[in-house]
């Protein structure tokens, strides 16, 4: 629906992205919270609940907390079909806007609703202009320009047992994945990479985010964040094997950071260690 | 209890060792129990029901899928309390006997109730004499030196959240750790090699097994089993994070294998590639 030439490059960067392993503390510290309310320029921040079928007290939730946080106005965006993200309403919320969260939920939702609409268009240009871009859960995963979409959790990862979709696009040769360590995705992060190696795999905690500014990273929040880097691999069965075959693949470079840490993306290295 | 001076070192490894990561197939195509069927040599199979609290129909089960294997002689060793693992009964089950299996349960069962007395050390003369001593679950884990006794499944891995024991020290300079991807156990496993990169970690999906010989080991079975190693770690915050703290680690080297792969212990090199 847009166009695509007008669309600036994801790779001119400059805002910040703020991708959240889901389950978010609303109720302790709410140090990932702090964060994002910390980065909203003006007070106004729009909640795209978009991923959600049943967004339901999302906007009540995000409010209450983010109110206790100093943000006066949290509006909510909303589509419950793709016509809707053309309409001038809808659009018009985004107006005057410099910090969007998405909500959690089904990831595809909001790629197929808003992917090349003028909502997607309006998004890129908050970040591109020096706004703030938050995700958590469904809302992590759309970060990437291609997403994971579906694969084991705990259990042995198969060949074929992932499915991956394109992304919004704003931060590129990555693939999130969210809920990491308490859903067991592992298997299928190196599952993904293991596909093509120029994607990163970034696998985060529940309440774990990354602060993303251009090509670095640092981790807040209570969990880990998981690195895994298949540009070295040596041999991986991924294009030969059978679907149901459990993959083989070797010489993976992890990386695990937590709070405090910091990450180059462009080196594929962590940084500032003393 | 033993005479130390006489236990000959493990590393004399003469015989097989058979470490499954729990739920082996029973009903299916068995994968692992015939591998651990085609190994035993003389049709008598002793199987160690020590780590189970209540071990009743652990007999029934192994004694119908090894019998359909050829295996006509599965007879039951358990032991109540410690003073029982010297009584000459339990020693003698173990004579003329070249195959010990160790059912799941706890493995700080296993140690405390038999290590250092005489069945310890009959099960390593029969393993050095050259048979099989197969384990599963928590059979499996007290196979090394140092084996893990507890850690988070499936949640952000906290440095002080880890307690790992002496084990049975068939297999040196390795932690193991089972029900692998079921349980979203890497974070745990990371922690555990972080604490002396000497050790490798090998973490075992279920109805996944490896077969040692010697420093090589294959692959058997559904699942995969992943290798971390820490020996090209580069900063670790294990000594100086408080206990609550998710761990920062850089580095690590990672291989998943899967069935048909082997990998050379001593090199720690996955090998046969083709």
């Amino acid at each position: 629906m847009t166009d695509r030439k007008k669309r600036r490059p994801s790779n001119g960067k400059a805002g910040t992205l703020v991708i959240i392993g889901g389950h978010e503390d609303h109720d302790g510290d709410r140090v990932i919270l702090k964060e994002v309310a910390s980065l909203v320029p003006n007070g106004r921040l729009v909640l795209a609940t978009i991923a959600s079928h049943e967004p339901d007290g999302y906007l009540e939730k995000y409010q209450k907390s983010f109110g206790e946080l100093g943000i006066k106005e949290v509006v909510e965006l909303y589509v419950n079909d793709r016509l809707e993200a053309a309409h001038e309403k809808k659009i018009s919320a985004l107006a005057n806007v410099s910090a969007v969260f998405f909500s959690g939920g089904d990831q595809l939702r909001i790629t197929s609703q808003i992917g090349d609409t003028p909502i997607d268009e309006r998004v890129h240009e908050i970040y591109e202009a020096g706004g703030i871009i938050a995700g958590t859960s469904a809302g992590a995963s759309v970060m990437s320009d291609t997403m994971m979409v579906k694969g084991p959790n705990a259990a042995s990862f198969r060949i074929g047992h992932i499915r991956m979709a394109p992304g919004l696009g704003l931060l590129p040769n990555v693939i999130i994945d969210q809920h990491f360590a308490e859903r067991g995705r592992i298997g299928r992060l190196i599952g993904a990479v293991s596909q093509n190696p120029r994607v990163l795999g970034i696998g985060i905690d529940e309440d774990t985010a990354i602060v993303v500014n251009g090509e670095m990273f640092k981790v807040i929040g209570s969990g880990a964040v998981y690195l895994v880097d298949a540009a070295g691999v040596t041999h991986s069965n991924i294009a030969e094997g059978e679907p149901d075959a459990a993959l083989s693949i070797h010489d993976l470079r992890v990386h695990v950071l937590s709070s405090g840490d910091a990450f180059d993306l462009a080196m594929r290295r962590p940084v500032g260690v003393p």
